[in-house]
């Protein structure tokens, strides 16, 4: 168990803060997504069943955080945070396809074409990714359209080819050959750290953040993103794999390189406590209001007990 | 050979103009791609393999046709008008892949999962889709960014999963048993139909369009949609196999509901007549700089002889 920095107290009000604006997203996404009544039903049906297994949420979460912390109101940028949410089932719908790493479990129920077959499957991905920008580009938000369209930009440049589909790419041709620490960072920079960077800077600008703390916010995501992709492969090799809700030494199983496979088992928990100084200390100028970003990168560490 | 209602004048320029606007199409595609050495290098490859193997460009085309009638400068728009064969490129990719219609053939050349594998496929698919929306993000365009916004929305909806999206599920579950028309309509309207809505109101927002003439445009994009599926229809049953780019009879083969099948061709090739009227009658007040949208409707009809 690692020790948290925070004190008892901030931690309940940590786990009681994360319930609260994962519940948010939770309701949103259930309003936001069409009923399964809607035509094709089949197809509202999958989308559902694959946002709606549950999940930590914690693009969106990011998201709401930075928004809290430059001072915005959540509310109305609830959509756009649940837009991240999105893009990030499809790619799991997508990742878990025959054709790619071929799961049948993810959060402890069936993949999406387990249970809805592969032709549903690519499309419900297809269908969410659409969608994701059909919410970024909705009205209501409390910004310029200026500022929209940069925010929606980002994004679709952090899903794009040189970012999630790119690092998804790589991760494939990297499967089962010796590979080099900087290609692990690319690799995981683009399938985790990019989107994890534009979810924090969209809560930022949708929320008004100046430019020096959208500088802060971004540096802090890039840290939080990395402590939190070295966590997620010691999971893989030390994880509970109920908790887990996937397979234990999957990675292993696949012959994916790892920061585990690269460091070993120490050396990555090492990175991760730096990664994590750096993701806090970014965070110093924005006070007392950061104090649940603060708490998140230490519980991405947690979760490593 | 139908009738055509221009004259032999009129044919000529129809065919230089359009010549002229899938040309700026294609070299705008071929710039905007990122290339072939960008990493990762198979990913692009397969990106560019599949937008720049021809196809007659007709979603942009529209979309710069449109943008002309109401007086707007094209060059400015070209970015926004590649996004929407983008998204017609990635539909094409993910409709051909094995789980879907299977198909090893496309205008003339092996699909993309032939040429790359599945895996690379379906995410050539996710990225086209993704770069279409940061084509639709980016600046440049003349239009105030609350209109840019608004046209962004329109193209998503209409990929979604009420539109082309939704139209593939519909198509899937409505081959080998009865479809009625009323389901034959809908699918071809998810399927075809709002993607070049979208691409003519999407030519005439970003054109400056006034508000009655965005409504003639879009009358005229309903009829254009109509039209051009029946005649593709058509096409499948009568049509040249080298000209086509795909073995004819496949929707037969796949047991489809098309036009022909439900109505036969003799009123399938009335409906297709009665539709294109109707998309020139629409088109009324816009006067002589919409010439090349009604030439462009007859020449949809002509390529059935």
């Amino acid at each position: 168990m690692m020790k948290n920095e925070y004190t008892p107290g901030e931690q309940r009000n940590f786990q009681t803060h994360f319930a609260a604006l994962a519940g948010r997203v939770d309701t949103a996404l259930e309003q936001l997504l069409p009923g399964e009544d809607t035509p094709p039903p089949v197809l509202h049906t999958a989308m559902r069943y694959s946002t709606l297994a549950g999940g930590k949420r914690l693009r969106p979460v990011l998201a709401l955080a930075a928004c809290e912390a430059v001072g915005g109101e959540v509310e109305q940028i609830l959509p756009a945070a649940c837009a991240l949410e999105l893009i990030h089932t499809y790619s799991l719908i997508h990742d878990d396809l025959p054709a790619m790493d071929n799961d049948d479990l993810r959060r402890g129920l069936p993949t999406c074409h387990i249970k809805f077959g592969e032709a549903m499957a690519i499309l419900a991905g297809d269908a969410l990714l659409t969608m994701a920008f059909e919410l970024l580009s909705a009205p209501g938000l409390p910004v310029p359209p200026q500022r929209q369209l940069a925010v929606l930009h980002e994004v679709a440049v952090a899903a794009g080819s040189q970012g999630l589909v790119g690092g998804q790419v790589l991760d494939i041709q990297a499967t089962g050959r010796e590979t080099t620490p900087e290609e692990l960072v690319d690799i995981h920079r683009r399938k985790t750290g990019m989107l994890i960077r534009a979810a924090v800077r969209l809560g930022a600008m949708l929320g008004g953040a100046s430019s020096s703390q959208l500088a802060a916010l971004t540096t802090y995501a890039e840290h939080f993103g990395l402590t939190f992709q070295i966590i997620d492969d010691i999971l893989d090799i030390t994880g509970d794999e109920q908790k887990l809700g996937k397979p234990v030494g999957s990675d292993q199983k696949n012959n994916k390189v790892t920061y585990v496979s690269l460091y070993g088992l120490e050396v990555a928990r090492q990175k991760a406590q730096e990664s994590r100084q750096q993701a806090r200390a970014a965070l110093a100028d924005l006070g007392e209001r950061a104090w649940f970003l603060r708490a998140l990168v230490d519980f991405v560490i947690s979760r490593d007990h």
